[in-house]
């Protein structure tokens, strides 16, 4: 386990709704023998958020202040909502020259999604689909895949993910991997926020989103001329939602099968990704390769940003 | 009040949730003086959806069927979900062809104005926003504004829709009147079935929908060069959300005025039309003028269907 790394904390989305997950996170990780600085975004709050839109916005500016070290990781702290209105302030000529090395990782997830692909269709900025402060390293339970994989990952010149699926087929496929929160990527569709990634193994969770929902964003990625251009559809966790008697037999997996008949994609299920406590530490527009044989799925990836261990 | 029309349903999304208040829709419409036919989409029911997507998509296409009569309105039985599915699945040259005199006025909201958007932006279609079988035309107590104004609109060569609101400003505004559920509206961003309009008057709604949704769905249009390039935007019914302590004073107001300073066009608001029983019925794409003054708001407009009364 790599230690030492500097931490820096990021709130563009809500503000802390449980504090104590935060301080737990801040704790394991100076435990683990790391640094964490910008332990004040946890103290903004205005109205729902981790501050005003600017205060927020400099969170990431910040990282393309020559006056301020870099930080080896810029951790989200928590979602919720707030990236949006943030996109038009990034300062992404100068965060892309800054950030040009790959030696910050940026990660987060759900509502940080939409920062992630700002960055990288601004900037070409590769960031991470991974845990946050508070959910994930500051969780009651820490979830050992998550905590493994995140490190594994920082370390690792050759990024891997594997698990189990049910998808019967043999598939070799590659492509820049992508994707994360569903309602985030579906809420750029038709933005200059949105990246134009073609050929790619798009990656999509979400949470509390009623599966007539999922299938309706993933029509509007499939009617923009987005979903039937992957080589592959990963299906992260989708949780917290519910169905009732209306929905008459129709569920996740029925949207899941529809949207795949549709879209005439490899639809792969199962990935360990999103709001549920076990999720992999996934680059955002790296070339990777997914094989698929026996009910496994391998992703392997390279090029991610590799913070130094100073 | 005109009388004798041909009312033909539809049925494109989901199937009927409350079978007696579309029986009482039909019974009222039968005892204005109306003809209803197609009655048989109201015992679809495949999943959540009102028929097979083909079915579905039928109803419509059916319209461009030179072998069948059309009729003078051809009315959604109710919303849901469904129409996603079908836009790739419409006859847009022959609808457009067909549909083109402007004697048939296609009525619905919710779900349906993801079918308005694509008729109007692939085949230049007019349709209105308005009452639907179930929740209006056969609510338990019928609303006189959703009643007077749809048989007005539908007679009438001059349309006009009035109400209160709070906007101190004194405005007079032209440009095409459009608009309808603002999460159809998102979801259709940056593909084929999403007009191209500029300088309109936009109007939308939302049913259970947290204000932070209606804020970032909102972005979505504005970071996609929708909103900044109207001129002006039209706040109808939000109805049935929930907020919470964590928003902190944060609600629809406060989304709206960010929102207001954000694309920097006048935001209207009060205009009785969505998910609330009061609604006016309003034209999909044709010339209109808002006048604002005294804290009363009038659209006026032209050039909108009007069937014939055989």
């Amino acid at each position: 386990m790599p230690t030492g790394y500097d931490i820096r904390l990021i709130a563009p989305s809500g503000y802390p709704h449980a504090p104590e997950a935060m301080q737990r996170g801040i704790a394991r990780l100076e435990a683990a023998g790391h640094r964490v600085d910008g332990k004040e975004v946890l103290d903004r709050r205005v109205l729902r958020f981790a501050g005003t839109d600017e205060q927020r916005a400099a969170d990431i500016n910040g990282l393309a202040d020559p006056a301020r070290p870099l930080p080896g990781i810029a951790l989200a702290v928590r979602g919720g909502y707030g990236a949006h209105p943030l996109l038009p302030l990034l300062d992404y000529e100068r965060l892309g020259t800054r950030l040009r090395d790959g030696t910050v990782a940026l990660v987060g997830h759900s509502d940080f999604t939409a920062v992630q692909c700002a960055l990288f269709a601004k900037a070409g900025i590769v960031t991470y689909g991974g845990p946050m402060l508070g959910a994930d390293f500051g969780a009651q339970e820490l979830d050992s895949l998550t905590w493994d994989h995140f490190w594994r990952t920082m370390a690792s010149e050759d990024g891997e993910a594997a698990w189990a699926t049910d998808t019967a087929a043999d598939l070799a496929l590659d492509g820049p991997l992508w994707g994360g929160n569903l309602a985030m990527l579906a809420s750029l569709v038709g933005s200059p926020y949105f990246p134009r990634i073609e050929g790619g193994l798009l990656f999509v969770e979400d949470v509390a989103e009623s599966p007539y929902r999922v299938e309706r964003m993933l029509y509007h990625l499939l009617h923009a001329g987005v979903l039937g251009a992957q080589h592959a559809l990963l299906v992260g966790d989708f949780t917290g939602y519910r169905t009732a008697a209306y929905d008459n037999g129709y569920d996740l997996d029925t949207a899941l099968d529809r949207i795949a008949a549709a879209a005439g994609i490899p639809v792969i299920r199962g990935l360990p990704f999103g709001h549920g406590p076990a999720k992999f530490t996934l680059p955002f527009g790296v070339p990777a390769r997914l094989v698929v044989a026996g009910g496994k799925a391998t992703l392997r990836f390279s090029g991610h940003p590799r913070p130094k261990t100073p």
